[in-house]
């Protein structure tokens, strides 16, 4: 195992101690609770909040979204693993302004049930929760069963949405239902070319072999949909986007926000070629971009691959798109 | 070689009109130079402008500083290699708006070779150029010889200061002495894990034991100080920003912005635990962080390493750092 860390039971507190110390004026910790932060100013006075939380090993995903017009506060676990219900209620009780909590992140049953138990405590104290699931992952089931889907990096669009329908003033079965909305038309597929090393265990989680690749492989190794001969970026794109396309579908006349996520050890140029080959597939089809996402939203740490998002957009997730955010560890404060 | 590209001859071709299509807002290109990109507005009136340039491979490095209030021109060659001077002579003459052009670029041979033969192209023009040169990194060569040292990750404080400056509408004498006096306040050493293979080679740049690391390593893959079993977050971090502050020196008082680019394939999680360690050390002796910036600034497609890179401030640099910018690489425009 080749990474620059300490003691693999330090890495969590570590790294977390790294983000607050990188942008103090951003996140602030919660007493008695090391593995949540929130944002510095909360809570937010009469804005609803937004919670996520999940596995660590994910980076920007989850700490990351929390800033200015984005996300309240998160809890993490260890790497790939759920967070507890007891650090999320704390989250919760932090960002809470009265106003209510939405609850977004992804389809995986540990963190579906911490987050059900937070829920429920938070609601004993006075708190009212409701709940947002990201299921984008097209490969992970078919269209029919839909909501057993996992969530990947098209959860980060519903982060978006959720922050800036909260921000502008918008009431907690609101906040839901926007996001729900926009998380209905998300679509995500990845190819996965390289395993990554839980730091634990010391091991990479799956073997690949050094010509392979595999087509929607979930971002902690699941399986996917199949391994074959790695092909160019060309046929790759061409793949998964129609998948993607078929799987709402996509029609021509729609504008969507495409996201070409890098998986962690993915070079940026191949970023960039898989978008162009994307985006000339959609324009093919009469489908406009609207706006371009490039980089790395949701990891697996060093694993190599990436995936590609669609997000269906109307005039109010456009508008919702459009309103900026502070969040530097998205936005690197340049 | 495990990447998703398509034909290595078409890499850079695709992989700019990757760039241009994902923001055609930003970027422009120039008829007959397909390896250039431009500021959308360019040239933009009574600013002098700013020119960089260099091998591909290295993103988000050279293009993604093209931006308002930051860099308004670059040229690269193939991966690894040098742009030509014909091509940044025609990025020169799409941004000059009268008040000349730096050319800002990293200390190779190559580099050095075409863009002073583009300078003089353009002087013949009648377009003034002036020059200043990215050499941070410490390792590459002994302090009493530091016009050697080649240039890495560093250069991006060069680019903000030279691009804020020169949005302020200093004339070009100014934005050349202010640059080159922020260059001389900055920096670097690196440390690589793994090599990463040129496309058009086919093999990874060199070999490295599953258990050693290379402090030190340029870019491509350049020597080091020396090479070693891997260690700890702490001690890398150690080695390095104590390598680094006894070099200026950085001393009690100053205040740095900090710089921790991971090279390509590094996860997210283990920049910021180092950066926790550089930040320690700083804070131990008396030398506060103004600003961090964590994430990949200058990479070596997908090695596996870091690097870490202090700035000196004063109330000038200051100012001139906190100029926002829009460059949608960099800033992922969510």
């Amino acid at each position: 195992m080749k990474k620059i860390i300490n003691k693999t039971d330090n890495l969590i507190k570590e790294m977390l101690e790294g983000i607050v110390d990188a942008y103090p004026n951003t996140f602030k910790r919660i007493e008695d609770y090391p593995r949540t932060l929130v944002y510095a100013n909360s809570p937010v006075k009469d804005k609803v909040a937004i919670a996520t939380g999940g596995g660590s090993g994910h980076l920007p995903l989850f700490l990351g979204y929390i800033g200015k017009n984005l996300i309240d506060g998160a809890s993490v676990g260890e790497v790939f693993s759920s967070p507890s219900a007891n650090e999320m209620l704390a989250v919760t009780k932090a960002i809470d302004s009265g106003k209510g909590v939405l609850y977004l992140y992804g389809n995986y049953g540990g963190d579906i049930m911490n987050f059900d138990m937070a829920a429920e405590m938070a609601e004993d104290e006075g708190i009212k929760v409701l709940k947002s699931i990201g299921a984008d992952d097209v490969a992970s089931a078919p269209k029919e069963k839909k909501e057993d889907r996992r969530g990947i990096a098209g959860i980060m669009f519903g982060y978006k949405i959720a922050g800036a329908a909260a921000a502008k003033g918008a009431p907690l079965e609101e906040v839901k239902k926007v996001t729900d909305a926009a998380l209905e038309n998300v679509r995500t597929m990845g190819v996965a070319l390289s395993p990554c090393t839980i730091p634990a265990v010391g091991k990479p989680t799956f073997e690949i072999a050094e010509d392979e690749m595999e087509i929607g492989m979930g971002i902690h190794g699941e399986r996917g949909i199949k391994r074959e001969k790695l092909k160019t970026a060309d046929e790759i794109a061409e793949f998964m986007t129609e998948r993607i396309i078929d799987d709402l579908p996509y029609v021509k006349g729609d504008e969507v926000a495409v996201l070409v996520n890098g998986l962690g050890a993915t070079a940026q140029q191949e970023l960039y070629v898989t978008f162009r080959k994307v985006n000339e597939i959609l324009k093919a089809k009469g489908i406009k971009t609207y706006k371009a996402f490039i980089g790395e939203y949701a990891t697996s740490m060093e694993m190599k691959g990436l995936s590609v998002s669609l997000f269906k957009l109307n005039d109010e997730f456009k508008e919702l798109l459009d309103i900026p955010v502070e969040a530097p560890m998205l936005l690197q404060q340049f």
